[in-house]
């Protein structure tokens, strides 16, 4: 019933979900999941049509401690096999995140011996000439690759135009515009979508969009790109990320199935929700919050949010507006 | 910092913004609110510049039982005259909603001697004859009045159009786009304020949104609903509403701040929500939630949603998902 509002875009058919719940929701517990979970959000994303999988981050032990983080920081092939191989069948391809300073690309695996399939590197502005390292040295491997410059909604215009000149000119398959403060509107979105389709004609080069849920507008930023002609969305389980966490994928994949020309199962991601994701978020903190709505309507990293939320004799949510509107 | 994003949209400026946390909050405890959160919660909406304040329902103990339900499921003229004496000075209209076969047009007070302005009339689309009944009696009496037809997403255009031509010559000086069931994607939104304003042009009526969380979707929908024209927009705080909630008046106000000419003091808002809208969150339920999350993909009442939630023994999630599948 209802008027028939079915939503015929030539680009939705096409579109590519990315699953990085692992990496984002990594952000949360230092990457420390259970087989058991990591190999069940896996099966879910290939039983729901799932395009990609962020299983982690592909960082070195020569820079992190492998006692503190959890074996998704590392990503190493034989853990990399292990979740493929208890599915069976590879549906979806596996992604890892490299972090600056954190990875170390001489050492990345050749794509033709690993079960990944994208490295993709994500990086602030002013380091981006590192980035564009990252991505040579990935693609020299044989992977996929993707730069995601982080925090784009600080950025001024001519900011956002000079770094735009080196990833069209990069080794990239894939640029990600990268709301990590969810600080922008659907309009915004809309503008930014534009600039960045504009500054890549011709390259061959993907659009990709990541969105955090921090003024509630994840799914509607996520939707809007991809009705501006966005080639990859990123979304988790639950939404499970940093600060406000991110596109949840079942409302996502919920959403393109109801309206556009793509189907997905949101089955098998609602059943791994309820058995890990739901008992997960009773110990862990994510999701959308007074606190990381003050950042996001700041647009501000959400660290203040983070540091408010864990002292023990905190403020209340008035005094802490009070300190950004001093602030600004 | 950032792209300078201000958005000069020429209704923004003029939009309403109307709070009706006690009156859809009240769906969730029969209206069983105490004098002192209904007090604040009015403070805040004046010093907020919060333009109405929906207090609750205007029907009649002849229908409804006084034992059942609070005091603002009827709006006494002495429980208003309270509220508003408690504050001072009256910035904020108020607002009652009338229910078809539970309100008494007939004993509607005349505004010369109630402190309400507005009195509004939702109504499901088979009982507009009713409702146009009520918005005349009102009328008379002397009140802005607004017909809202609830859960517009089931119609489909012909009774949409059939709908329009009735509220188009209508008493109402406020026609609202009621999304009920939280199943309206932004796209949609547009599409019907395009449609309600084509229908309204030169009447000299307004047009109202009141949308609803069901796929976090109710911000977004606002925000396009002004930026497309809309004359009126609901809100709650924290989106205190029945089933998946409303539009967090915190966040609408907050967005609107940060991009248009408007500018609301979210703070009072803030201190209402943390000390009496998080503890009532605690014993209530509502706001966005896997079960809501199904009833608006698929476009129905949240009837069933509750039922789900309150069932002791309840299934899975996906056992819920796969009863919605098997009737569709």
């Amino acid at each position: 019933m209802g008027i028939n509002y079915g939503q015929i875009q030539k680009n939705a058919s096409d579109v590519k979900i990315l699953d990085c719940t692992v990496r984002d929701g990594g952000n949360v517990n230092k990457c420390r999941f259970s087989d058991d979970f990591v190999k069940a959000a896996y099966k879910a994303c290939c039983l729901s049509g799932t395009d990609y999988m962020e299983i982690g981050h592909i960082n070195s032990g020569k820079f992190l401690s492998r006692e503190e983080y959890g074996k998704w920081m590392f990503c190493d092939e034989a853990d990399l096999k292990s979740v493929v191989e208890s599915v069976g069948e590879k549906k979806t391809k596996l992604s890892a995140m490299a972090n600056i300073g954190k990875c170390d690309p001489e050492n990345f695996p050749k794509k033709s011996e690993s079960p990944l399939d994208m490295i993709r590197c994500a990086f602030y502005a002013t380091d981006i000439k590192a980035a564009l390292g990252i991505a040579k040295a990935a693609k020299e491997k044989g992977f996929e690759t993707a730069l995601c410059m982080m925090a784009v909604s600080t950025l001024d215009e001519l900011a956002i135009d000079e770094a735009l000149e080196y990833l069209a000119a990069s080794d990239a398959d894939v640029v990600y515009i990268m709301d990590s403060f969810g600080g922008l509107s659907f309009r915004e979105t809309r503008l930014l979508v534009s600039k960045y389709k504009n500054a890549l004609e011709g390259t061959g080069k993907k659009l990709g969009m990541h969105t955090h849920n921090n003024m509630q507008l994840a799914l509607a930023n996520s939707i809007e790109a991809i009705t501006q002609g966005v080639d990859f969305v990123d979304a988790t389980f639950a939404g499970f990320g940093k600060g406000a966490g991110n596109c949840p994928i079942e409302l996502l994949e919920g959403f393109i199935s109801s309206r556009m020309p793509r189907k997905f199962d949101i089955r098998p991601i609602l059943k791994v929700i309820e058995e890990y994701v739901v008992p997960l978020k009773k110990e862990l903190n994510w999701g959308f919050d007074y606190p990381y709505m003050l950042t996001g309507l700041n647009n501000e990293h959400p660290r203040k949010a983070d540091e408010f939320i864990k002292t023990p004799d905190k403020k209340s949510i008035t005094e802490l507006f009070d300190d950004f509107n001093k602030k600004s």
